[in-house]
């Protein structure tokens, strides 16, 4: 049910089944999602992934459930079916809300609608907008 | 500097009027931008589309510099040029570190790559994460 | 100003200049824009495109305005601004209404609003929907 | 079959209720889509969202069929099955035929072709173009 | 199982029959793919479509496999899972080895990644690369 | 020029210039561009996506140069102009002629049309290419 097969654990190798462990005990779970039983067909792809994820994901300056929401409304925007569901769980299990839910994706809905309209009517950037305000 | 001419206050029916005093006193600030302008060439459009952002992006359940982030993020993805420089500016105003751009960017770009990875690879979404985890 | 050279009246070759003649005189302009000058390093993209275009846009079941209205739309919604620029222009000529490029505009921006709704909430296409609602 | 569970008639707020019966007035049918049932868990949301579809795909300066074949548009352009599927049976419904279906759909996939096409060679706009030909 | 019919081999008209035929002769192959059977209802659209595509995949400066490749990332980028099915089949029967698949995947992801980067950083383009190093 | 300040060798610490050389020596050139200057406002994240593009561009099952064409078909189809600049100047530098580009820009142009006209007649996947024809 993928362009790869699906690696399994009593398939991988060394190298693959020690991403599998630090995926599970980085979130406290015991299993591991398809996406990444499809990076592992190339393990150097899961590991480097999987290391991103996990560096960009932790808390930092943005708390760990701001940055689910925003995973979420950038896989919303592209239509990727299986990240939008596989984040939204995420973002619910640290806390996320129906009401929050539904107050982000009106943030979206409204983001991709005057990107749209900036767009189509060209509109040129504000002299104090310049470089996002930054002077 | 845009598809349609730009609507300066002296120009502007007091219809747009109101709505551009409205966007003033609700964003503290002396002056309106460029989008709005062109907007204001369909008194309609112009209306909607400013009290639709304005109920959207007030405090509730997520605050509003979340809810700019989450604005970024979605013009970054589509590469709308004037919105990423209008929110990140307003972002800022309410408290976006450097810091915070740089992993709102992090967030971002991970997700675009894993969107684009998810969709390659076609991967089928686990029963855990149907519908977002909902059930 | 492109990433190859624009190839310009005289330089172009036979091949090359009758398309631009077939282009001058489907429009009865005496100019050529700089998209089919870029095309013109490659001979055989610039027939197959100009060719397409000119049977695409044509009038048929929909009238030649509808069509350039349609993809101003697509234009807008992809952010080419060489794309929205030029077929707005097209528009024009045809008829387009400042009016009408406002409702255009309105629509496009409702469509994207929605597109990102449809997906976020990951809503289920209704049976009476199945197929376009075809049978 | 969302992500938040679809608020059925039995189920709804007046609120909502006020909402799904204007639904169901304007198009002069006996149901309500599973879209607005999703967006329900939001009373606002959905309120804001069908206020402002109501206004944009009325007649105006467009005709309503105009204005669902370029939602059609929009929607086969961003790969949102969910609005493809949906407007597409709207645009049947007020007389849109397999021909101009059709033609509707040469004109999208020429759009995102040259649009592509413009990007790819990044070809400036032309001084004819700039502003949409507005001056 | 589509928004038009499909118009199988016994129910074309010559002019669709000769374009089947034509597909299957290039190919060696003995059916013809649903989206054929799709464009197949508008019988212009089909045939230049497919002379379009014959044209542009055959062996040149790229070779086909190369072009298929191409194909794909496009494809995944707009998660069209359509084309990603059936040109990552394609690129298979033309020599993709599983081990290239994940490393075109894994380019796929880096520039989907990079490209919402520079767009979010709103970084200038760089003097030695305006033009695409043209001069 | 940018919505981050470009960090300049002289201001860089000793992680982003050890960065800084690495991407010159790979490179064989004496300069770095903006937009590893835009990151290194977050060393960490400067770090990673170096790292990833230098392990993903290098030769492999994939050599460099269709490496870099494929970057630019998934820049062009994102209208990322910078990295459409970039990797255009990147693949030029490792062999690309202009007819190559031009055969790489008419593969992008006929799968981004090909792609919203699978998706605008919902054509389902047939058997024989599910899973990228794995099976």
């Amino acid at each position: 049910m993928s362009i790869t097969p699906l690696i399994e654990y009593e398939d991988a190798t060394e190298e693959v089944l020690s991403v599998y462990e630090d995926i599970m005990a980085t979130r406290g779970s015991n299993w591991v999602n398809n996406f990444w039983k499809a990076l592992a067909t190339q393990p150097e792809l899961l590991k480097r992934t999987w290391n991103g994820v996990k560096s960009v994901m932790a808390d930092g300056a943005l708390d760990s459930l701001t940055k689910e929401m925003i995973y979420v409304a950038v896989s919303a925007t592209n239509n990727c079916n299986y990240c939008t569901n596989s984040h939204t769980t995420a973002a619910r299990a640290k806390g996320m809300t129906d009401e929050m839910f539904a107050e982000l994706m009106a943030v979206v809905g409204m983001a991709n609608q005057t990107n749209s309209l900036a767009n189509g009517f060209q509109v040129e950037v504000d002299e104090q907008f310049r470089n996002g305000g930054r002077n």
